[in-house]
Formats: C-alpha cells, sequence, structure tokens
C-alpha cells in the first residue's frame, strides 16, 4: 500500500512548482519574448493539466533518493514531451480544444503549433541533460527511443482503419501512452544506474499505458465512435474479443493489464513505483465500481 | 589557404560514408520495418543532398584531432537535424519536390512528415549523445538552443509580409540558417572542450548563413517573388537598403557577412575552420563573376 508522510507530501510539492518553473523556463528561454513561438508556449503552459507523468517522475525520484533540484529537472523533461506531444496530437486530430481552452493550432496556426510542439521536444534534451553532472549519457538515448516509439504509435493510430486487429491496437497503446508512462519510471532509475530494473519500468509503463487507454476509451467511447476515425479499444474488443482471453470485457482486459503493471512497478527497487502501483489501484476500483 | 592532403580527403570520404550509415540506422532502429514512418525515412535519406553541413562538421572534427567514429556521430547528428527541417520546411512552404523526388509530405501524407521529422530531431540527439563518454553534457544543451533558434528562424520566416524590415530578414537568416551551420564547428569545438572559442563558431556560421541565404536568393529571386510570401532578401535589399550601408547591393552584402565568417572562422583553433574559409571564398569568387 501506497502511503505519504507529510515530509515527502512537501517535498513533491515543492518539486512540482520548480519543474513547472524549469519547463517554461528551458523552451523559451532562447526564443524573443515578441516571437509568436513564445506566446504560443506560453499561453499552452500556462494551463497545467493533471501533470501525472510529472508527479509518477518526481516520486520515484524522491524514492530514489534525486535532489529535488535533479527530480524536478527530469520530470521537467518528462513533462515538456507531453506537452509536444499534446500539442501535436490535438493538431492532427483536429481537436479544437485542449484543458478548456482553444488548442494552440487553432488559436496560433498549424505551422506555429508544429514548431512550438518541436521547441518542446528539445527542450526536453536540455532539461534532461541538465540533470546530474554525467547523466545525460545514459538519459538521452533512453529519452530518444521513448519519444521514437511514441511517433511510431501516433503514426499507427492515424492509419487506424476498419482491418486493425485488437493486437494492432494494443500495440499503438503501449507506443503511445505506455512509452512516456515508461520513460516516467525509466529516466530516474537510469539515473541512479540501476540498468538491470530498465525492463521492468519499461513493462510497468507499457502495461499501464494500454489499461489506462482502455479506461479512458471507456468513458468516451460514444463521442469517439461518432466523430473519429480513430482506435478505440473499447469498440473493438467489443466487436472481436482479443488473444489474451477472446471471452475478455475491455473491463477485463483493461484489469488485466493493470495488475500486470502493478506487478512490474513492484519489482522495481526503493518503493520508487509506488505511486503507479497506487495509480492502477485507483482505476481497477473504478471500473469495479462502474461495471457493478 | 585550405588545402588537403590525400590522407585527408581518405578519411573524410570514410567518416562521411559511416555518417550516413549511422544517421539511418540511428532513426529506424526502433521503428517497425513494416512503419510508414520506416517508409518515409528510407525514402528521404535514400536521396541524399549536398551534405555541405555534415561536411563542414566532419572537416572540423578531424581537424582538432576527433576519431572518425566519433566525428562521424557528430556529423550525422548536424545532418539528422538538417533533414528534419528539411522535411518540415517543404511541408511548411507546400514544395512538393526534395532533391528531384516528390516531398515526403506529399508522398506520405502531412502527419507523417511531421512525425518523420520528429524522429530525426530525437535520433540527432542520441547520435551526438553516442560520440565520445562524457560528451553529451555538453552537446545537448547546444543542439537544443540551436534547434530552438532554427526553429524560432522558420516561423518568423513563415510570418515575413510587407512590413518586414531587412534587419528582421537578416535576423531569420541568422536563425534559420546560420543555428546549423554554427552547430557544425559548434559540436567539435564543445567536445574537446574549447568552450572559449565557442563564440567564434556561432558568429562565423550566422554570418555564413546569411552570406550563403542571399547568394541563394540572387539565385532565385524571380521563382520567389512569384510564387511565394517568403522573405526574399535580394528583393528587400534592393527596394529598402540596409543599416549595414544603405548603398549597398545585395551582392555587396554577400560578400560583407561571408568575408566576416572567413574571420571569424580563421580564428578557430587547429585550423578547424578550414573547409568554412574556402567555402566563403568559393561563393565570394561566384558571386564577383557573376555581378561582372
Amino acid at each position: 500500500m501506497f502511503t505519504m508522510k507529510k515530509e515527502n507530501y512537501n517535498n513533491i510539492q515543492e518539486t512540482l512548482s520548480e519543474c513547472r518553473n524549469l519547463m517554461t523556463q528551458f523552451c523559451t528561454s532562447d526564443l524573443s519574448p515578441d516571437s509568436v513561438l513564445y506566446s504560443a508556449l506560453h499561453y499552452h503552459l500556462s494551463t497545467p493539466g493533471s501533470e501525472s507523468r510529472a508527479l509518477l517522475c518526481i516520486s520515484a525520484c524522491l524514492a530514489l533518493g534525486i535532489s529535488i533540484q535533479d527530480s524536478a529537472r527530469l520530470a521537467a523533461a518528462v513533462e515538456s514531451l507531453h506537452n509536444a506531444s499534446l500539442i501535436l496530437d490535438d493538431l492532427q486530430d483536429s481537436d479544437e480544444h485542449r484543458r478548456g481552452n482553444t488548442a494552440v493550432w487553432r488559436k496560433f496556426g498549424k505551422n506555429v503549433a508544429i514548431n512550438a510542439s518541436d521547441v518542446l521536444l528539445s527542450s526536453a534534451f536540455a532539461l534532461a541533460a541538465s540533470a546530474g553532472d554525467d547523466s545525460a549519457q545514459r538519459l538521452v538515448p533512453i529519452m530518444s527511443r521513448s519519444i521514437i516509439k511514441m511517433l511510431q504509435g501516433q503514426t499507427r493510430d492515424l492509419e487506424f482503419c476498419s482491418q486493425s486487429t485488437i493486437d494492432d491496437v494494443i500495440s499503438i497503446a503501449t507506443e503511445k501512452s505506455g512509452s512516456l508512462f515508461s520513460l516516467c519510471l525509466e529516466l530516474p532509475i537510469a539515473y541512479k544506474g540501476h540498468f538491470e530494473c530498465l525492463k521492468n519500468a519499461s513493462e510497468a509503463g507499457a502495461s499501464f499505458g494500454i489499461g489506462y487507454q482502455i479506461f479512458d476509451d471507456l468513458d468516451d467511447q460514444d463521442k469517439d465512435s461518432a466523430t473519429k476515425n480513430r482506435c478505440n479499444l473499447v469498440s473493438l474488443i467489443t466487436k472481436s474479443g482479443s488473444k489474451y482471453n477472446p471471452a475478455n470485457s475491455a473491463e477485463e482486459l483493461a484489469v488485466y493489464f493493470l495488475r500486470q503493471a502493478s506487478i512490474k512497478a513492484g519489482l522495481l527497487p526503493q518503493g520508487c513505483g509506488g505511486l503507479l502501483i497506487k495509480k492502477c489501484s485507483n482505476l481497477i476500483k473504478k471500473i469495479s465500481r462502474e461495471a457493478a
């Protein structure tokens, strides 16, 4: 059971606040304040989302004994990548709103959105490289691989068609959502040199990404199938079953992956997967309540 | 005078060949061979351009005594960024052709082009981080800053309008073209720890970027003004003169910046700016011949 002492809670809040500052600072400090890119980035970042990826990373960092300063840098790297992907996602899905505001591409134009996303992608690398004196060599290749997997998932998601199978769609969720959740754990683990644990971190994030995606699709299944030609795991599972067990419902499949994520996160050193385990448990409870 | 021994020429060719292999390997090795991103990247990279940025970087690396293996990695990082920017440029300018082929966005779609460009951007960081055992910490922030400057230049270029001044347009050329030329010299110099020379390297690349851009615009002035609402330095200079000297012709301004680039490159250690100096001299000769 993941419990949090008051001292830990204060450290997490302090780190999160520093993470927000660093994220904005790194992506805008080389831009002219009168440039549209500067305005677009400030606009997007001024309304933070759930920051769940930053929090997962911070929680893992602090459990591993990483300083608040470096924890904030790693979390800001992850959160910058998440924001870069959201700006592109909205453009590529033609979603006009994000976090209650007009999406960047709709407000500033498509080209500004593409370039703002690339600024965040680049500054994410600078953020990770600024954590510690000798960690960049370890962190950069892991980040690059995660981003490339995310981009592959995003591209395959956009190609989704009526011939796509559940296996295709699970791969897409693994790559598109899972890669970044994995990175939240992989960065702190690689920073501390626990290379033997990277595989478990990667698998925990991947399974969580799938479970989370099914949960999310359960929420807006009707909306998605009505408005988009994008993959919705729930409608596909309902239609055709899955290789994991053809009789599985979408809810059972979500629970299966969330349990897998929880098991793998439990194998990570110094309880650094604690917050992910708690998230899995919360999602499983919600699914069970809604199915009841 | 930049002269090249046969041994140097062979080393440059060997490094360039390794650079090409590494560039393709790093951007595609984490992709499924059946994915459209993989196809798009192989398609784009199968027709190399002039590779002038890779060659500038390799020449500087070898002059500084960097191994062929690490020189290839730094050059592949620069060339990956150049390719990333070309794929985006074509999309954002609606240019349908690149290197005699259909442009990536026109052949594979806009979203695939955006994502392929981002794969190259990410793998560029992994390439730079793979050079040497402890250089990533030094190279990554320099790369990130260059990319952000390039993106700012690209964004301002797309916003170019009839109110833009020559100073605006020179800033655009500095950022959009100059940043990457600077990086060709900055990466090897930072790799070797000559931090005191980074400013000269940056200024040499920036001035070369402006001179090269005016030279390029002199070539296709008529085409540009007819088909695009983009900045063309030559038409602007002809219209309104410049702060450098209101009486300057475009040709004189190009020569001024190329001479500046040559002077700064001449201050770099171990003759590592030699190839840039030679390029400046060649461009100045061409401009003089064409003006005569």
